[in-house]
Order: structure tokens, then C-alpha cells, then sequence
């Protein structure tokens, strides 16, 4: 059973990789932390509340940064709403955000659990970043960050950045240089991950309030996806990050050498993948293939749990 | 019969191209300009000579910019030899490069076939962007350029830029903003047109003695390939930009807006694609896929043509 | 007497730096090339037609570039107004700009005067940049270019830089690398050239039409530099450039090496100046100092010579 | 009496703007905090433990940022010495630095004084930067951040760029965006607060070892600076930030608009002043003039006060 932090900014795809997590025998979820992205973080960690409150989740859930780095904070309207989880209604939370400040928490998690946990991060690196900068000495600590973010050969946001890299390229380029193992899924994995509208109306079907209403989310989600990139099937981008911890074999990995571009006029925020491995290093393992029908089946194995909580 | 000026820097790909232009039926080719790139541009312009007379090729031949726009010289002496044509040695040729300046003829030849004439680019695009900048009263009088350069999804000398456009890409900056149209054969098609072992051995059976030299060079060149991007199959890269000029059916195409990034710590001279279509511009038409069996064939039957010779 | 081609885009100052070329026993004006800066070059090119005519200068006057070499075109309407000569009306010139290409006057003219030339250079450095484009041969031929343009501790249109520079910074690099020697007279220097309203008004009175024009063209220039950066006395930046070539003793020098920014978000097209001396580099030498009085009474010596055209 | 916390890295100028503060009856000295700069933060720690104690200065010191937010670091050996404070042997310090972390430090300091704060940077401003990340709310707490840093004509590390500011621009840029009131001494004043070596030699003479020793410190200061500058007389860049505090009259000052490059390829961490007010904006106080005899006479009045500890 892996312990894990989830990074993620609430959001859809993050809602479903929450659920997967909260649920998933192999996992053994610490914390949320919530950072901004999809939407603003006042947004997201409400969004993790409702999610975890609503599913049953027993799990602190805290507030992470607010704006990124250096970068103007972009949000993802177009993709997720203005509340970063449009679609459907779900109940206020009951629950608040902990008290205990973000860094502090990983800080103490971490130390609690030395070279005995994972973080996975499927929002803007801000969060991770932030704690590398006043506490480099935990990067030893880690056992695996795993990363929903960035691609290989296309980017969603530009032609060549991916929203969660180009959302806080400058909290990428501390975690891809710190040296803590790096697995990382990128849109050229998560395209390959996507659940069509038949797969989605069967995950209505399932009799938890919560999934069904995931459902309906992604609902709305394969139309925007559909809408902006005339892309068929919702892309479970994060989902990926979190069905590795159980299930790793599903996917195929490369290692290669990434680093993050912070200068270009059209590459800002680019993951800059050695594709060739000209440069003879290494950062990062990345996943490149997945078998989407396991994947499914995975996914739906789990959520199918939530009927009898 | 498309009238045609070969910008070429030979260059084993190159001297293909060359020797495909020189017997073609749809082409009508008026000149050669050799520019640095592969090799020096001395270099470049003698195997453009050497290859123009051993294949009784009657064009003039020029000698184009020795030197980038503004980036320092690069040369790629780890995939061509130090000459641009290691692998096989070529008799010295008995002619000269013409003596009128490059900037000149092109001028000269463009103004003689007003809206009837083609370049073919298959260097790095310094002379066109020279041209350019002295005479931008000439982009308007021209056809299309065709380019054999960039790439969508990955480069070949740094992790995302080829190196045509790596070598000069304000040149390239130049010539994409010109208002041209362009049609682009970049490393995601040319990858797809590659000559293996097999046929490169059938190639050196035909009765042609510069023909068979050129299998000779594509052996070395099929080598340093491999030896360099672990790839078995050598890329015919220039073939393509003049196959394309008699049989552009056996190409898949894409329109896109296509950005030349100068600005990037790892991305200088990459071609950012807009892959997504998000900014509604089109200045590029880019070839994406090829029917392999199909450009070898009709590489072959043209090439046999010089047994006749 | 020296040879010179006076390269400038007339322009308040550039008006006065041309009548002093036209004029000082010094000085052999063999051509006028206009460029696009202060306006655009149809603009720049007729006010150099306007200015020699009126003035009797009898010398080839020629129409250079019209867009920088990769920036985006940029003009100074705040400060020379429309036309680039705003603030009084000359008379329309009878005389057209010569037939003959700017490229090839240049390099006629420095091939029948080799070693034996220099280029005064008081606008954007475009034309000499494309010159070196297409024939780096003629660098070794040029005695030296004696540039308007760029500061040491401050600019004129950013922050750090100045107008003649940040219009075309890529041509600037190209000069600044070609190895010619150069002499700069940068914004330190020329604002200490300033002109104060008294002797704008002398210089109306002087009995030439041509002369007192160009005193009221210079109240306008007074008064628009007043109105963007409050200095009090119009800085005669381009007759520096052309007095040094009579009086070079009235200025005081500093050899430096000279970087051209061209990548920076704030900083894209100041000249780096190593201050320091930390590089062992010397490309420019910068007049650091100017004896004002002695300044402004050659000018007048020069000026009045016209009463007796 | 201002209730200050010093952010340093001694450093020879570092050490007397310490010993200045750590008397002057003007300032409360709260916290001396270091920060890697002239030396490593191991290093510039224990110089401040050093100086601390050898000047019975009761005030806690900490251990901050041992690296810059993003960029690689860098030290100033070729001014400071490996040490950070080469040219005498102080005492070994018998106290550690505090356990407390140091942004804990910052937070608690700054919630007990709120909006009667001033933080005092002669260093990089890591420190700071990462407190922002982390605690955005407290800028609002601050009264003022005195900055030793930048420079407006020109630089001393790269030609246009100051060191504290260059060894991390990227904090820096968090700084000057914070919108918190900021007094800046740049290279502009600082280089006429000099010292003589006639003046050095009576900081000797003042009866108070740790005096005296600094007045050593200086003599090698003064070698190292004229050796890379040429420049006689030692810039006293810190004490500026503290004798600000107590005398602020000393100085004349200009407020501006400041961006902090960091693109720029010869102009990184540039401090941008926007000299001619264009931008309409402002966000720091410049001191641009000081009264050079007065700073003297503050400064040997104030060291004075060690001869009777």
C-alpha cells in the first residue's frame, strides 16, 4: 500500500483521480493538498472538500499557493468553468480546509514517512516547488513524485506547453532538476487515456451519488475537450497518475532527460523532452503507452467499490 | 513542367534531390544555389558542382551566403563527413560556380517567370532570407516555396529543432513570415521516407555511375544515422521536398500556422506548430504522412533514367 | 578630406547633421542613403531629397530598407512628427531618389574608394546590416562607420534603450560584429550636444533659407523633447556624428566592447557596454564627452557658409 | 528607534553595516538573518555569528536560503575571499545559529511588529522571495524593505548587472512586484559612499578590536575592488541601507518604476529603472546622491561607540 500525497487543483479529470485514490487498495491517502489551476485555489480546495466529503474520503485536505512563482497566474475556464468543476451541482462541504500550513504539513508527513512516500501532482508543481525552496533537505525524503504534466510532442495550452507546466513553468524546473525520482504522465499517454461517451454514460450508472455525479462531470468535460481541440473522448489525464500506483504495468516508460523552457517567446513552459537521448542523462521516466481497455477496466473495478460505502 | 531553383546544401539527401531534379519530367530546373549548411559553403558548392557534371546535369550552379543571418555557423560533420559528401570519392569538377552574385540571379530568374517559379529548399534558408530582406518587392512573384526543414513533434539536432531550421532560423523566421505559401516536408514525414539496406544495395545496381556513387553515399549515410539516432533506415529528407514537385498525391497534408522560436534556452530554431489550430492563422502547408513504397518507387524509375544518360 | 556615405533618416537632427556634411571643407559627401526610423523611408528618403535641393548639395540621394531585419517596423512620431520632419514646410523636391539599388551603390562605391571611405551611420543600421548580408566581402574595404546610436548608462525609447538601436537591433549586432572599426556617439555624449533656445533662434537668423528653416524645425524638436523627457535644450545627436569627422578633438573617447541585447523582455536592443572592462574585449570606440561650446560655435562657423550658396 | 531585521551575507561592507546597526541608538536590530551571496551560506552565517559576538551584539542570527529560487549559484570569491570575509582572522563564534527556521522567524517577527517592520537586505534576496512565496499575506505587514541592490547606469558583475541582484534575479523580481515600499541604494550612490585608505587606516585606530579588524577587512576590500574596477576608494555598498535608516537626510532620492530582466542574454538581472518616468508607474525609492562626508563622519560617530563596549 503506497502512501501518497495528491497535489491537484479540482478539476474533473483530478476529481476522478481523487475518487480513484480514495478508494484504490494500493493506495493509502495522507493528504490533499489543493494548489491553483483548473481554478483559482480558493476554488479547487473547495472542490476537493465537496469531493472527499461527498465520497466518504476521511483525509485532511489542505490549502496550497495561491499564484505561482513568478508567472501571471493563467486559470482554465474554457476547459473546467468558472468554479473549475462545472457541470453539475454538488453539495457545500461541511468540513473546512485544515488549519496546518501547506508546507508545514508535507514538511511533517514527509518526515513522519522518510523515504516511505509518494507525492503525486496533477496541478501546477507550484505547491512542490514552494517546499523544495525552504526545505531542500526533504527532497532526499521522497520516495517518488509522480506528474500529471507537460508532453513529448504537443502541448494543449500552446502548441508546445501543457497547462500544468505552462501554468507555473518556473515550480517545473525545480522539481524536474531536484533529483527526486520523476514519473511522469504526459498528454502523449493521457491522449491514449480517454473515456468515451458510452463509458461515461455507464459511470452515470453506477449506484454512488458521487460517481454518477462524476458522470455527469465528465459529461461536460468531453464536450469542452471536444469544443477546443476537436478531440472525440475526454482525456483522463490525471486518473493516469494515480491507476499507476496500483496498476504499472498498463503502461509502457522511457526514460529521458526533460528539462523546462522559461524563455521562449512561443516555448515558455515547454517540456523539453531529449528525445533522442543526445544529452546521455536522465531525469525522468515517462510513460509513453497505455493499454486504455485495462485502463477502463481498472478505473471502473474501483469506482464500482463506492456502491457499498 | 514546374520551373524550379534547387537552394540546396549537398549533403547526401541532397545530392538525391539533385540528381531526382536534374531528370524529372515535371521539372524544369534553372539553377542551382549552394548554401552553407551540411558543410561550408565552399564545400557545398563544389558537391554541387561535382554532382551536376558527373550526372550531366546542365544548370548553373551558384554559390550562395556562407554565413547565417545572425546565429554563429554550424555544420553537421557527425551525419555528412567534414566535405558534406563523405562516403564515396567524387571526381573534381571541370567547372566553375557562376560568377553572377546569388542574390542576383535569384532576383533575375524570378523577375524572367513572374508567378511561375518554384524554390526548393532543402538547406538551411539563409539565401532566401537574404534575398528577402534586399528584395522583399519578390515575395510576390513567386509560386511556393517547398521546404525540407522542422518538425511538428521532435527536431533531430537539439530535442525539438531540425537542423535546416536549427542552422538559420531567423532566415527561417524570414521566409515563414513572408506571405509566401510553403509547402513544409519536415522530419515527422521525412522520417517516414526512409531507404533501407536493401534498396540502397539495389540502388547501387543501377547502370549509372553517379547513381551507384550516390547508394555508395547513402551507405554512409544510413551509418551515421543510425550510429547518431539508433533509426535503421536512412531518411531520404531533401527527396521528398522534389518528389513532391511530379507526385504530390503520395503525400497527406495539414495547414497550419507555423512560429519560429529565437527566443528559447532549449528551443532556439524550433518550428512551433500550431497543432491544435488555436490561433485560426495558416502560413504553412506541412506534408504529415507519405506512401512509403510509392516515393521509393518513383525515386527508382526516375533515377534509372541516367542509365540512359 | 574624408569620403563619406551619409547613411540617416532625416529627422530634426539628421536635417542639421546633413547640411554640415554638405557643407564642412572636411568632409567629400559622395551619397545619401535614406532608411526607415524617425518615419517611414518614402518619408525619410523625400525629406533627404527635400533638405540637399533646397541646400544645393549636389549628391546621389538613395532609397534604403523599409522594414528592420526581423523586429517589427517601429517610428518616432513623438518626436519628429508624421512626415519625420515635422514643424515647417519645405518646398516639394523636383529630383528623384536614384534608380540605382542601395546595395549596389554601397558597394560601388566602396570597391572605387577602398580602404578609403566611411560610412556615417544616423539612423537605424539596416542597409549596413544588409549590406554585410550579402557581401561580407566588403567589411575589409571600409576605413570605418561612425554610428549615431545606442548609450552607455541609459536609452531614449526603453529604459536602456536607444531609438537607432531598438528599430533594428539585429542590423546593429551585425555592424557591431563586423570588425570595422567603429566610432559611437551614443545618448551620453549627445545629450551633452544640446542646442538651448537662444541659439536655435541665431541659427534662425542666419541669412540662408535652407539654415533658418532648419532653426524653426528645431524649436519643433525643443519642444517635443521637452514634452517626453523634460531635458531643457534639444540634443543635436546626429551632427556629432559629422562634426567628429572635422573636429574629432572636441570629444573625449573610451574604447569598449559592445553587446547587442537582443533577447530580453525590458532590455531587447540596448547596447551592453562593458563598462568594466571585464571582457579584454575591445569592438567600438564610444565618445564619452564633448566640449559644448566649441560644439555648437562649428556648427555655426559651418551652417553659416550657406549665406553664400 | 526602527525595529529592523538585517538580511546579510557577509561580506566585508556586509560586517560594518552589522556592526553600524548593531549600535546605532536608531535601530532596534531584531534578527540578523544570512543568506548565500558574497559567500556560501555556511560561511556567511558564521562570519555573522563572528561579528556578532566579537561586537557583543545580542541579537539572534539565522541560517537562510543556501540557494537562489531558480538560477545557478554564484559567489563573489574575487571581491570577498573563499571566506566571504578574507584579510583577517576573527575569533571562532561559541553560539550556533538559532533552530529556527528562518521563514518561521520572518513570520513571527513580522506578525509581532506589524507594519512597524523594516527588513533590511544587503544580500540576494532569496530570503525574502521565498517568504513571499510562501506567506504572501505578510507583505502587507511590512513597513519597508531597504535594499542594497541594482544599480540604474550600470552594473559591477556583468556590465549592466549588480551582484546581489544577479545571484537571484528571479527573487528579486518577487521583491520589486511585492508592492511593498522599497528603498533601493544601487551602485549609482553607493559608489560615491567611499572610503579612503586614509580613512581605513583611522578605523584602525579606534580602540575597539572589532573595529579595528574591520578596518583591516577593508584595506583588503579596497585592494580587491581597485584590482577589478580600477577603482580607488572602497564603495561601502551596505552601510548605506543602515545609515539610511538613522540619517536619511544624507541622501537625495528619486522615485522610478523597476522590472528586473530576466530573459536577457547579456542583460539578466539587469535592474531596469525607468529613468524618463515613460511608464507613468512606481514602485521603489532610488537614492540617486550622498553627501559622502557626512556618511564618513555618521559612520566613524557610530563605530566610535564600540570603544566603550
Amino acid at each position: 500500500m503506497k502512501k501518497i500525497i495528491l497535489d491537484c487543483d479540482p478539476g474533473h479529470d483530478d476529481a476522478v483521480a481523487l475518487l480513484f485514490a480514495g478508494i484504490s487498495e494500493s493506495i493509502d491517502l495522507l493528504g490533499v493538498v489543493a494548489v491553483a489551476g483548473n481554478s483559482y485555489v480558493e476554488n479547487t480546495v473547495k472542490n476537493a472538500l465537496k469531493i472527499t466529503e461527498m465520497a466518504s474520503i476521511n483525509v485532511p485536505v489542505l490549502k496550497g499557493a495561491g499564484k505561482p512563482i513568478l508567472r501571471e497566474q493563467i486559470v482554465a475556464p474554457n476547459i473546467h468553468g468558472e468554479s473549475g468543476l462545472e457541470g453539475v451541482e454538488l453539495p457545500e462541504p461541511s468540513k473546512k480546509y485544515e488549519e496546518e500550513n501547506y508546507i508545514h504539513f508535507y514538511k511533517r508527513i514527509i518526515e513522519e514517512n522518510e523515504r516511505n512516500i509518494t507525492i503525486v501532482a496533477v496541478g501546477p508543481l507550484t505547491n512542490i516547488g514552494n517546499l523544495f525552496l525552504i526545505h531542500p533537505e526533504l527532497k532526499d525524503k521522497i520516495s517518488e513524485i509522480v506528474i500529471m504534466g507537460g508532453g513529448i510532442a504537443f502541448g494543449n495550452t500552446t502548441p508546445v506547453a501543457e497547462f500544468n507546466i505552462y501554468a507555473d513553468p518556473e515550480a517545473a524546473k525545480i522539481v524536474f532538476d531536484s533529483g527526486v525520482p520523476l514519473t511522469v504522465f504526459g498528454l502523449d499517454v493521457t491522449h491514449q487515456a480517454k473515456i468515451n461517451n458510452e463509458e461515461i454514460r455507464k459511470m452515470q450508472e453506477i449506484k454512488s451519488e458521487v460517481v454518477s455525479k462524476m458522470g455527469v462531470l465528465l459529461e461536460f468535460f468531453h464536450k469542452t475537450y471536444f469544443d477546443v481541440f476537436k478531440i472525440v473522448g475526454a482525456p483522463l489525464h490525471d486518473p493516469c497518475a494515480v491507476i499507476y500506483l496500483s496498476d504499472p504495468e498498463i503502461f509502457e516508460y522511457e526514460n529521458y532527460y526533460t528539462q523546462i523552457e522559461l524563455n521562449g517567446k512561443y516555448t515558455y513552459g515547454q517540456t523539453v523532452v531529449d528525445y533522442w537521448h543526445l544529452s546521455g542523462k536522465v531525469n525522468s521516466k515517462w510513460a509513453v503507452r497505455v493499454n486504455r481497455e485495462k485502463f477502463i477496466e481498472i478505473l471502473f473495478e474501483n469506482l464500482k467499490k463506492y456502491e457499498k460505502r
